[in-house]
């Protein structure tokens, strides 16, 4: 064996492919991990390891059980600082990277820009759409209304509506199912640092705009502001790579950001300028990229995000401003724009605080039960509804049962409302007299966007109570049994709306109970029913504060609304997770949160490390890697690079049975894939390979190698990170979690005294433990 | 020697004074820094790293070279792991760190109320105070208008700055010389982790307040608004400890928190309370603490800063309304309230962007003159101005010339303007018409947060052209040379009004020049000039974006502001610095910036650690220890602790001289001092003992140690921490930088292949670097 090693330098080491006699090496030297399990560390040791290590994972496992799932990859925030690497950033100058800066600024300004543009299409496709649906559906009804039949209005409304969402739930089921519901949860994997397949594809983003499109003009109970944040992660993704591999279009710019590192930042922005778009916030939009994805923040990073969302809400004012006809107006901001909520005639007392945070429970205590059943909802469709045209007829039953509803609603509704100016937009008169309006059929007859705002901002007496009651009692099991469904669709406007009408509901109480004395305004209390409500459901803070501070356009409001989205998640929190990290969880993602759970520091590197890790020579031969590279079960996707004789040093250190085990680097498994291609090309391999194959290496089956080229050996050191972060075995679980967070790392070697490989940490390993009710657990892993 | 490492274990480890006979160890085996150079690492590497050893340094130098100075140290935002802390974390229960995460939001709660109520503090006493000032001038001023004689209205003015400026400047001078100036550098530095002495106590807390108060009232060109941040910060680390060392209480509270790590975390809560008080922008704060201050971002802190900085400006807003009579209203959230930008009224077209960017570099130009200027003058004040007494009189003549100058800029002005409304506080009738007030005397006799708004809302035509010329180009020189002084004082408000001033100029220049077709509104010039010269001078651009957002309570003026700020950074950092980094850096603070600069990679470990490290073994001999802390020139304030006979194995491992080397753990220096003041008492040293004398450790030199206790070994085994991060001395410095920023680290053990210790990165070894004009030059190091 050692004659071997010797006789590796001696064939000159920057030659890849170097023919090594067959008979030499005995196959017993070569199995795949040539480090066996005795062999790994201090023998002591070797007792507790093999006792902790993962049992036989089952192969098809019922969803209810606590489990992650090993089939999610890590994205690797940690630049591996290899040779070729370092060669290349040593040969940049200052001028170079000033160069390289200045594209990450024009990148974020394309990605506002575009980001911008998508918002407005997808406004202006649902306007004119929605708008044509309900002249239709208005002109029946005002027909069929005098002389009898509004049972066929209701046949024409729902065939619409279920054709509608039927073509939109087609598209997202049978062509890119990752396209379904908001994306939220995906993209907060994605800035996590999990890759989920397709998320980030331009067909994603196609299928996602015309799904949203046809999901909001089929009438469900959705909004268009969640798929936004998807839409402009897309978008980034796709601009910074200069290229789309959906497309099959390679612009050969930008091929600098052809790695997990940069990407990411700029799908940070991306997501930064959907949220900015989607409210007109884009400070919330930064927050919002920061709260749910940032690990290091970065000032730098943070401006560049920061930019994006605001060239992206200006893109979507200028543009929109220009189509409603007042150029130069700016008064567009978002997709949703809440109205303007002044503060002198609107204002809020130090006495009402109490009765916000009360609001806040109620919000916390309704998001939670909206939470719990959709969970049940989402248990039942993973169990029974997988096939895409069980999933599509649903989408359609839904979509009916919506219109129906409505419907049914506004016929029983007797709540008949004079109209004044043009603040409703279809008014139905129904069985109303001349110059009066179904008041119910403003919230059901309607884009949900514009019945939030009207809940806003309808003078008081708009509404009935009991219209308001009927209302939020549908409208909250509509939207539960929406959220799911296979079509592109987001919740945040239905949960607004739910609270919007609840809190309008609270507010109109109140001044009944206080003989109106100083509660005027249930607009109001609309607003914080609808923070409540939304907090209640989806738990986030800060970003949502500041966001619905934006969208309100009140700073004062900043206060209450900040007071309400706590409650509401402290509510919350107590009786179920949100909506978002719920079915995060049901797809057993590996997602790491912010810090270890508090009581694990009694665990140690050692006891959470997997072990035995697949360890590399620094010159290794080609059959070897790819039966390692074959063999998936202990495949950990970044292999230490251990001790071994140096081209200055030749045999000395090697010889020492100890030192030979210490860690040398480590090297991620498309070197070998590339090398692999490349084997027969006796070229050097550079970094532009690695960059045009990213982010799709091929998989080494996909290589055919030939028994000749299996005898090859193959030298590491130039592709090895020759000095990845370590942690020694004794470090406790929090601060392995620590370093691995705060770094975005994917592999984390886990050494002994002596710098020898005893073990590797993984996102897996971590993201296994977790607080429970009784403390904490430690969930199963699973091969789906 | 093994003899002795053979006996320490027998002893009983855990009793921690174990008599020695003094004859066994050889004094040789001793010397503090047991590792010589020599056998620091692999043979070969000596020669490079000798050549890499700092040069001496001298002991007093220029001020105007580059260098960074040793005598700041770091702060520890890593929590050390070691046995006592591991047993604590371990014993404390889910329900206890509970409770600990209950007392920190109640610990918010309380900075956010008590920085508000500072804040309410500072504002009403000036005033009350500047009222009383303006009102005596002016009936002196009117007194004398009439009969002559208005030099001794000159005199009255100036002689009443200058003695309540001197009693300002006297208590800063003289009481507590870190309460000077705004408190922002020294805050920067101290979120980034040096350790400022006194910065965070209650006596500069107080002597901040009244100074701060004192400026304002002696009519210095100052603002109140930057030292809260500093105010905001001593409240924030006082509460946080819950004890004060300048009151010597100790209110045996919040024990927990007695650590670097918790401490810094506070006090990035209350530097955004302070902002939010003194602008009225709770978000604004909390990215200011993030964008100065943070590295690793954790959306809890996040939120609790949010949490700190809401209830901050709610409290100031509560109280401030009470006292202006109109309780319930809620219309002060900050200091100072730049007054209701109504969208309507002064909305902003797309034509005028370009307009608002020329601004940007208007302002990134006359910012970096005001910076380089202010350069001079520090210099000239470092050289020259140093004893207290000089730094008094230069206050006191300062105050008088801007009285001077503003008594001859209101008598020479014969800018009369009409008496509308009660908008002018003190208007100044001098030689105009009955009915008229002197436009010159409502910038000049006036506070100036007061001539802000003015220039911000002041109906168009309220000021002359040559009069906001002639006070742009006095104030500007005034603020320069003000900024600096030995008086608790901020650059903010000062920098805001010349921006207004040339702003509003520019404004109505370009009415004139367009025939005043469009652009009516000089108001909304204030504002971009005002935005644009801060933002040329502090060069922050997020989170002074957000602040100018809140403070206009209008979200559509963010795009412009953030593009006028951008340009204003990008034009003034191709001059000089921002004047916050230029100060920072003239006190030679060893600040780490966000990233290592670009051109980093070619450097290594290696080549930026310091070398010899003073190594110690697990059991040590008292007398070394203290000869070893003595000496202060080879101390980093953190000892890697060597391989050792573990009590289990005994002696196998060390009786292998390679092994022998390898690191085991990394101890704090207080650990010897709390050691020595117990040495007397054998009793166990407890985590609590720590926390009583933290943060200041008595230096070791007090501690009086006998020549028996000399010759007591004593074990670190339960102190040390034994996962310190190491870095492999091939990572290259970016890699180290990353590491070192991204966890708040104060030492980094640099090792080679075999886990031994080759060096240690600290604070300094990284700040070293920098990017110059002409790329990487590298900063020399002096011990003033």
């Amino acid at each position: 064996m050692e004659a071997l090693w010797g006789a590796g330098p001696s064939l000159g080491l920057r030659m890849c492919c170097v023919q090594v006699a067959p008979a030499r090496p005995s196959a017993g030297d070569f199995t795949p991990s040539f480090l066996r399990p005795g062999q790994l560390s201090n023998v002591d040791l070797n007792e507790d390891i093999r006792e902790l290590l993962p049992r036989p994972y089952p192969n098809e496992i019922p969803h209810n059980e606590k489990l992650l799932s090993l089939k999610y990859e890590s994205l690797d925030y940690d630049n591996s600082e290899n040779q070729l690497f370092l060669e290349e950033e040593r040969r940049i100058n200052h001028a170079a990277f000033r160069t390289v800066e200045i594209k990450r600024w024009v990148i974020c300004a394309m990605i506002g820009i575009l980001t911008g543009l998508v918002a407005c299409f997808i406004d202006i496709v649902v306007e004119n759409l929605a708008g044509l649906k309900y002249r239709v559906v208005k002109d029946n009804i005002d027909k069929f209304t005098e002389k009898g039949g509004l049972s066929f209005s209701l046949l024409l409304w729902a065939t619409l509506n279920a054709s509608v969402v039927m073509v939109g739930s087609v598209i997202v089921a049978f062509i890119e199912p990752v396209a379904a519901g908001s994306g939220i949860p995906q993209i907060k994997c994605y800035l996590n640092g999990v890759k989920i397949p397709h998320v980030v594809r331009l067909k994603t983003l196609v299928i996602k705009v015309c799904g949203v499109i046809l999901s909001v003009v089929g009438g469900l109970a959705v909004g268009k502001e969640g798929p936004m944040i998807h839409s402009g992660a897309v978008i980034a993704a796709g601009i910074s790579q200069g290229r789309s591999t959906s497309l099959k279009r390679d612009f050969k710019i930008f091929e600098y950001f052809r790695r997990d590192t940069e990407k990411r930042d700029f799908v940070s922005a991306g997501a930064a300028a959907g949220v900015s778009a989607a409210f007109g916030a884009p400070v919330g939009g930064v927050l919002f990229s920061l709260e749910e994805g940032a690990s290091f923040w970065n000032q730098f990073l943070t401006w560049r995000i920061f930019f994006a969302s605001m060239i992206s809400t200006f893109t979507l004012n200028s543009v929109l401003s220009v189509y409603h006809g007042n150029a130069w107006d700016l008064s567009s901001p978002g997709l949703i724009n809440f109205g303007r909520f002044d503060s002198e005639k609107m204002g809020y007392t130090i006495q009402e605080i109490p009765i916000f945070i009360f609001m806040g429970v109620v919000g916390g205590i309704l998001g939670a039960l909206f939470n719990a059943l959709n969970y049940w909802l989402t248990m039942f469709r993973i169990r029974y509804i997988h096939r895409p045209c069980l999933q599509v007829i649903e989408a359609m039953l839904v979509a009916a049962v919506t219109a129906a509803v409505g419907f049914v609603m506004i016929y029983c509704s007797r709540d008949c409302q004079p109209i004044q100016g043009s603040s409703v937009a279809y008014p139905l008169q129904l069985f109303c007299a001349d110059g009066e309006y179904n008041s119910m059929a403003t919230a059901f007859f309607n884009t949900p966007e514009k019945s939030v705002v009207n809940l806003f901002h309808d003078p008081p007496g708009s509404y009935n109570p009991m219209t308001l009651g009927m209302f939020t009692l549908m409208y909250f099991f509509l939207a539960c049994w929406t959220y799911g469904l296979t079509v592109s669709a987001g919740v945040f406007i239905p949960s607004l709306l739910i609270g919007a009408a609840w809190g309008r509901l609270f507010g109109i109480s109140l001044s009944y109970l206080t003989k109106g004395s100083i509660w005027a305004d249930p607009g109001k209390y609309a607003l914080m029913g609808a923070a409540a409500q939304l907090g209640g459901i989806v738990r986030m803070t800060l970003s949502l504060t500041v966001i619905m501070m934006e969208a309100t356009g009140n700073v004062t409001y900043g206060f209450p609304i900040m007071l309400v989205l706590m409650t509401a998640k402290i509510v919350g929190d107590y009786f179920v997770e949100g909506l978002y990290d719920m079915h995060i969880q049901l797809q057993s993602v590996p997602f790491l949160h912010w810090e270890a759970p508090v009581t694990s520091h009694s665990l140690t590197a050692r006891e959470v490390m997997s072990t035995p890790v697949t360890c590399l020579r620094r010159i290794e031969r080609v059959g070897t890697v790819v039966d390692i590279l074959s063999d998936t079960s202990s495949n950990h996707n970044g292999f230490p690079v251990l001790c071994l004789p140096h081209a200055s040093d030749l045999f000395p250190p090697c010889l020492h049975g100890v030192v030979g085990r210490s860690l040398r680097g480590l090297v991620p498994p498309q070197v070998f894939v590339e090398r692999a291609n490349l084997s027969l090309v006796q070229r050097r391999l550079k970094l532009k390979d690695f960059r045009d194959a990213y982010p799709r290496f091929p998989p080494i089956q996909s290589i055919h190698v030939s028994q000749d080229e299996r005898e090859c050996m193959i030298d590491l050191s130039e592709f090895m990170n020759p000095s990845p972060y370590t942690v020694p075995q004794e470090a406790s679980l929090p601060r392995v979690f620590k370093l691995f967070r705060a770094l975005g790392l994917r592999h984390l070697v886990v050494v002994n005294n002596h710098n020898e490989v005893v073990g590797m940490v993984t996102r897996k390993d971590l993201a296994r433990y977790r607080l429970g009710k009784e403390g904490l657990e430690e969930l199963s892993l699973a091969q789906t």
